[in-house]
């Protein structure tokens, strides 16, 4: 119940009501949606920033260098770490836990990982929460790390402000990239381990296909940008291109834009949740059960099925 | 509507009729559905096979490479690939053009090209249904080729009979695959590029961690098959080892159990769609549209207004 977690304490920073509001979030109890409601005034200060790209690029080395970086600026960082968590481990990976440390023990910076796997959907929307939850409490600036390659069910440039997405010059050319479909979410480019041969070359091919893009001198040009993150070259450069992207939505009046098209998707995946929820109630989940072996057999069809179920 | 579409023409095979099959479906036209229905009893003979893995993993080539092999075996290969098109191209890049050439002119290959980016949702159901009419018209294999890592909305494991994620040695290693997520849904891995350096300690490091999951001597071990796709190595091996997960299947039980967990996946995505389609009216989409301000300057919450528009 709300009356467990203490908003006042919450709102005042305190982290053991921070952890304790995720949960419950993340848990779906009952009341968390009225504790979100009455958080929810306190929230839209926060500058959230989407750090995404293929599993291997440094992603987790980069989200600890730039939170440090934010830190000696005085900014509390919260970071939302979305981990596919394996069957067979059952929780965040011991890597993570490793490269984190960092910034681990700084009162300043709190760190969430959340499973993506066996989440029946919702995810986005609780990424989103979380979120919520650390802006309320005063974070100033949130990352979220995510794997996200293709159409990412946690559609990161879905929550965030500015979305990063991190290669590595191994990661393919700019066709790759733009087959990934990342050129579309990506608000800038990271090419990590830029140390590596093939650095300079990966980072042309990603400017040339950036330049097909259609713009004139008032939109938004996506830059790529080199760092070594393990040896925190480039973090300041991450930095001041986000910083440049803010003031870009700012002055264009993107920013609200974007936030509007966020809310809405946002309202839609509440709407779909409950739907899904309600829908599925024994009655209905016994009835597929028992349709189930006709269709396989191929004496009913899904589309038969479905439309008993809605109509009941 | 269905009666521009021949399906006795279609069963027998005809491209044009499976064209225009899979773009009518594609496209959510009336009768699309009943259309769907009089096909899906004679679907269910095809075996798919999902082939999915980061960008530049050399996907594309080794699907066509594994497309001549079946072919050589006379097999009909039916080709579905997942394209997140880019708003500036518009459409299915040059570079798939280029390398599927090799089977494009075989009338025993079908290849379709579906976009990721742009379709509200959707796009799983959608591809299961160009699964479902090349399955009718008499393809034997299909493969479905999609960028996938982590949790993504085509999530191939819930299409395909068995999946096969391609890695390259510098994906990264075993821990970087199991962030991932690919652990759970690969039911064996290839390591592509394999002529390169680090290629040896790659596999080691997936075996490795595969080594660690639970199982006995009736249960099913993922293994590592290696290969250089571009000069053909090692794609009898990836047909082998399909053969031997696919009699793994058959012989477990798990073949009925998978499928039907599929169809459960299947139909409650059916419901949901239609469910959104529904819902949001012209009279909703415009209630959210006026309280988005609201929302925005904090006097309402997302909460409410779901709330609100779930009353109506």
């Amino acid at each position: 119940m709300t009356n467990t977690i203490d908003i006042q304490k919450l709102l005042s920073g305190d982290r053991r009501s921070i952890a304790r509001a995720i949960s419950f979030v993340e848990n779906e109890n009952a009341g968390a949606e009225q504790f979100l409601s009455a958080l929810y005034p306190h929230t839209g200060k926060a500058y959230r920033i989407g750090i995404t790209g293929p599993p291997g690029a440094g992603k987790s080395t980069l989200t600890n260098k730039l939170a440090k970086h934010y830190r000696s600026q005085s900014m509390k960082v919260g970071i939302i770490a979305v981990d596919p968590t394996s069957p067979f481990t059952g929780g965040a990976l011991l890597g993570d836990r490793v490269r984190m440390s960092e910034v681990e023990m700084d009162e300043g910076v709190f760190i969430r990982s959340m499973a993506s796997r066996g989440s029946l959907g919702g995810l986005s929307k609780k990424t989103r929460e979380a979120a919520d939850i650390l802006d309320a409490a005063g974070f100033n600036i949130i990352l979220f790390e995510t794997v996200g390659v293709g159409q990412s069910e946690l559609d990161i440039a879905g929550a965030a402000d500015t979305t990063v997405v991190v290669l590595v010059p191994e990661s393919g050319d700019g066709i790759q990239a733009m087959k990934a479909g990342l050129m579309e979410i990506a608000d800038f480019f990271v090419m990590n381990k830029s140390d590596r041969p093939g650095a300079d070359q990966a980072v042309m091919s990603i400017k040339m296909i950036l330049g097909f893009r259609a713009h004139d001198e008032h939109s938004w040009m996506a830059d790529v940008v080199k760092t070594t993150a393990s040896e925190g070259i480039g973090i300041d450069s991450i930095a001041s291109e986000t910083t440049r992207h803010r003031e870009y939505l700012t002055r264009s009046g993107e920013f609200e834009k974007r936030r509007a098209r966020q809310l809405k998707a946002r309202i839609e995946e509440i709407i779909s949740d409950k739907f899904t929820v309600t829908f599925w109630n024994t009655e209905r989940k016994q009835k597929l059960e028992l349709e189930l072996s006709g269709i396989l057999t191929r004496s009913r069809t899904p589309y038969d099925v479905a439309e008993e179920l809605l109509k009941k």
